[in-house]
């Protein structure tokens, strides 16, 4: 019986690290979890009172399939408040997790052929989502000279047709953020070369220099993608939400209808609490700010001096070259040797992670320290 | 900017029929809602109790891709409980609705090009999904000569070759299901003919005379789907599941780590509840009963006399063409004049449906008495 060509996405190399990391604990041996793309803690606790709230008083079944308009207002008052900008509720499209807007946003805005460009080293569900699509993504390499980043130049350089481009800022693994004369000049470019620019937020709200600029704030023709998953540590709820240029408002609530009927009842009912919760969560980036300090401090002193700026999101990217030519076995020893899991490279840059590896530092303080001093006398 | 042709998916004519009974509502009126396709109830207490508990005591970040390990192997215990059939607790992948297992189903076994045979009438989203993959739907029209089901004889005459065939039992919206060997003869033609067959048992549970076979009893090459929305009633909750043939686990698994990373994990942890409510949910079951046959009774008094069986689910898929031509106007003047509202057949037959309406019975008893009589009154 056929098996499609389009379904044999590669698996996430991280999923073997956490496999390994499973039976080391298994066999009763300590793991320090730098190797999760999460936070550590639960949904804040006004979520969880307005969950257990919705069990009592509401049926949960199926919504708008854009979301409940309560919970559009309060995103859109979001906007308000965090960024100083007006977007009306009806552009804000509610998505099961950042996972359902990346769908809506490829399908509504590409067919199959198209070709969308992705910097490298990236997010690599973008690529495997396009492949199944159909969709060619067309990878880009940036490495420290732009900031982990694609640019103008970066882009005009790239072979044949492009009719889209998907940005994250902050980025995964790298942490790198575009400014606002940055994403000024990615939205000009954009939109001289009638490319669809998509950029993915959702790291937003975790940074240490400064506030991350929205692209919401400079185009209303751009698809910005943000989540409840990371700023307010609400992973598993799988709920996001999408920013809808106006022409592709119609495609995305249809496919929205017929993909998905709508997203999870619960976890919307939940979300409106979310935005009432900034202390809790600014205290989980507070953690995060300790913790990246560590690491900042730690690395360079265990020999790992080239790493990625990490403006926002969770993680360092670092140039292991100095002491591995894969990061791959480097991992695995590293966990077998010290009990610390990571991420190789490879899973985000297929062509030159094998010099990467990615720290995440969203877990405890004190597991932090403890990976930091084991791993400067493991390389020492 | 480009807008896809692929996100051109037609709307839901149901929508319409919606926002006319909101308005009628909305300006103090009654209205009777046979239109909705999901249960009036909300998830059975267990859950409630399970989701609460949940909440107090879970980090629900994360699951595994394919769902949490108890949900699983609950879900497998499921199938020797009901059907007395052994299914590996491996084989189940839990999805976020059924709609993610047609997602993933239809990527990890169709290429684009690819061609997949559907009865129609049938539920939209099927075709929608499909269109938006670049897979070709080819409708086969069915009626009250096979059940509203495809046959081999059926699929032997259409043109072209087929890659696949999608039925449901009991189906969207006739409520007409498989039988043992109806169900044998469709796995027989499919696996001489090399078609992959997907088999929708998202009603099963809600049945009137026997139990419905699953297709899952009878072969391991099929794609089972089902979901924790109808007999269990929790469709806000979003959560399926889908029997996998071993030569798709491996892409099943990589596709939804990467297009949904996991299903929601309160879902999933309150759901692992519901296979123990089955009293509960079986006087669901008891009510939808009654009320089909109220209007079973009622309906061939109103002239209505030419009706789908309704096997199984919560649909009467009526012939109105002895009233009307257009069942788009026959919908809007019932709605204006009665009060009733329900969905023309356009949406699961753009050929056939202007003469077909489905009236659901999920809503309460006493509605749908009120809405038998009104009929009546109104067509004689």
């Amino acid at each position: 019986m056929k098996v499609s060509k389009r379904g044999a996405v590669p698996p996430f190399y991280v999923m073997e690290v956490m496999k390994a990391a499973a039976a080391r604990e298994a066999a009763g041996r300590k793991v320090l979890h730098l190797e999760v793309g999460q936070p550590a803690t639960q949904a804040p606790a006004g979520v969880l009172r307005a969950a257990t709230e919705a069990l009592q008083t509401q049926r949960l079944g199926y919504t708008d399939a854009l979301g409940m308009p309560e919970l559009r207002a309060r995103i859109a008052r979001h906007y308000r408040d965090f960024y100083g900008i007006r977007v009306a509720p009806e552009r804000i499209a509610v998505t099961t997790g950042s996972s359902g807007a990346f769908l809506l946003a490829f399908l509504a805005s590409m067919d199959a052929g198209d070709r969308i460009a992705l910097g490298e080293p990236g997010y690599p569900a973008y690529r495997n989502i396009l492949t199944s699509l159909d969709i060619e993504a067309v990878g880009v390499p940036v490495g420290p000279e732009t900031r982990f980043q694609p640019t103008p130049e970066v882009l005009a350089g790239v072979d044949g047709n492009l009719d889209a481009l998907l940005v994250a800022s902050p980025a995964n693994p790298t942490g790198t953020m575009i400014d606002t004369e940055a994403m000024r000049a990615l939205i000009s470019y954009c939109d001289g070369n009638r490319m669809r620019l998509i950029v993915d937020e959702i790291y937003h709200g975790i940074t240490y220099g400064g506030p991350a600029v929205s692209a919401a704030s400079l185009s209303d023709r751009v698809i910005v993608i943000n989540s409840f998953s990371k700023y307010f540590s609400m992973t598993g709820w799988r709920l996001g939400w999408m920013i809808v240029p106006e022409d592709l408002h119609r495609s995305v609530e249809c496919l929205a209808q017929n993909h998905f009927i709508s997203p999870p009842a619960h976890s919307q009912a939940a979300a409106i609490a979310a935005f009432d919760c900034i202390d809790e969560v600014e205290e989980n980036v507070a953690r995060y700010a300790r913790n990246r300090e560590i690491l900042l401090r730690e690395l360079p002193k265990a020999g790992l001096t080239r790493l990625a700026p990490a403006d926002g999101a969770f993680y360092i990217y670092a140039d292991v070259s100095d002491v591995t030519d894969d990061s791959v076995v480097f991992c695995q020893r590293m966990l077998a040797e010290t009990g610390i899991a990571a991420t190789p490279g490879i899973d985000f840059d297929p062509a030159r992670g094998h010099h990467f590896v990615r720290f995440s530092f969203a877990g405890a303080t004190a597991e932090i320290e403890e990976a930091a001093s084991l791993l400067r006398n493991w390389l020492n």
